[in-house]
């Protein structure tokens, strides 16, 4: 059977990519199933730069076609950022509480007509034959002025998905991943990943 | 003599314009020497948004010709941003320190070649008859890895202007003016200013 990496860590992201390409030929493995390589630090100026790094590096290190991701949150009023800088906004040592509450406190005085963000999610899918397949996902709404919700994770509890009157913390796994940035790119991705099988 | 408002608390900003305009036939009022009126927040997406709505906003209040200004610093790698919020980026009960650090830890991945930043100055003058003239001065340079110098304020230790070996805040207050974002545009509104002496 064709194998796939998935440069990544992530149990719900595996379990996910492999829930998607059951039945489709294809083996899923993660990080933690091939031997290790040094992994370089995600420095990038996009999205779409980290990831088609991080799987590249991953071909170079494995031989194996690889797919890796890189997402965040791009918030109009500040320009786009955190953008990759979104899982360190508040700094290397702070967590996904501190990232949020500095981005609700940068915006305080932002009114609500300009609080507008989009989720963004970039996944690379590339070939040792050097193809790379890049796409984007994007999940539009806005931010509340303060948390609600426990599921999901990062910026979640303050994201409002356009349409909702939920954030996208008080929706399901399952809720989420039918219309989330992440959900959106995989979907993209599906038909180059489903090709593997055949090649 | 006409009067001219600038609408700032700031003694240093006052004695400035005072110097500049000295003989020009031009008396410079600051906030502290007329009627108090109550001051809107800064809520706009731009300096010049800003500086223009301090202005009119100073011109409604007193019937004086207005001069006001907003500035910050624009760092690159985080797409222009602090921006207007440059007082406020580690949020709203923080100070320089504080937010000259979260620039740093935020730009700590960031390799030097992307580091380039530049410190921008709006400054606009409003008129009773709504002329209004908005000018904009850069002064362009790059973000060190710790502060250095003890001059200036806000983000001076950690910016290193193109061409310079020392800090903004290692610079003197008078080789800081004949260059930075403050004295250019000040120099571009300059001719406007001395033109009210003879309207």
């Amino acid at each position: 059977m064709t194998q796939l990496l998935l440069a990544s860590r992530n149990a719900k992201k595996l379990a996910e990519l492999r829930r998607i390409l059951a039945g489709a030929g294809v083996e899923v493995l993660g990080l933690d199933e091939v031997a290790p390589y040094p992994e370089s630090p995600e420095t990038g100026a996009t999205f779409e730069d980290n990831a088609v790094a991080k799987a590249r590096e991953a071909v170079a290190a494995t031989g194996l076609p690889s797919v890796a991701d890189d997402s965040g949150i791009s918030v109009d009023a500040l320009n786009g950022m955190p953008g990759v800088l979104s899982a360190r906004w508040a700094g290397r040592a702070k967590n996904d509480a501190a990232n949020l509450n500095l981005v609700l406190e940068q915006l305080t005085d932002i009114p609500d007509e300009r609080r507008t963000a989009r989720f963004v999610c970039a996944t690379a899918l590339v070939l040792p034959d050097t193809t790379e397949i890049i796409v984007r996902g994007e999940w539009p709404g806005s931010l509340v002025r303060g948390p609600r919700g426990t599921n999901g994770f990062g910026y979640d509890p303050i994201f409002l998905p356009d349409g909702e009157t939920r954030t996208s913390a008080e929706l399901t796994a399952a809720e989420k991943d039918a219309v989330s940035h992440r959900g959106r790119a995989l979907r993209l991705l599906l038909p180059h990943l489903k090709a593997l099988s055949h090649a």
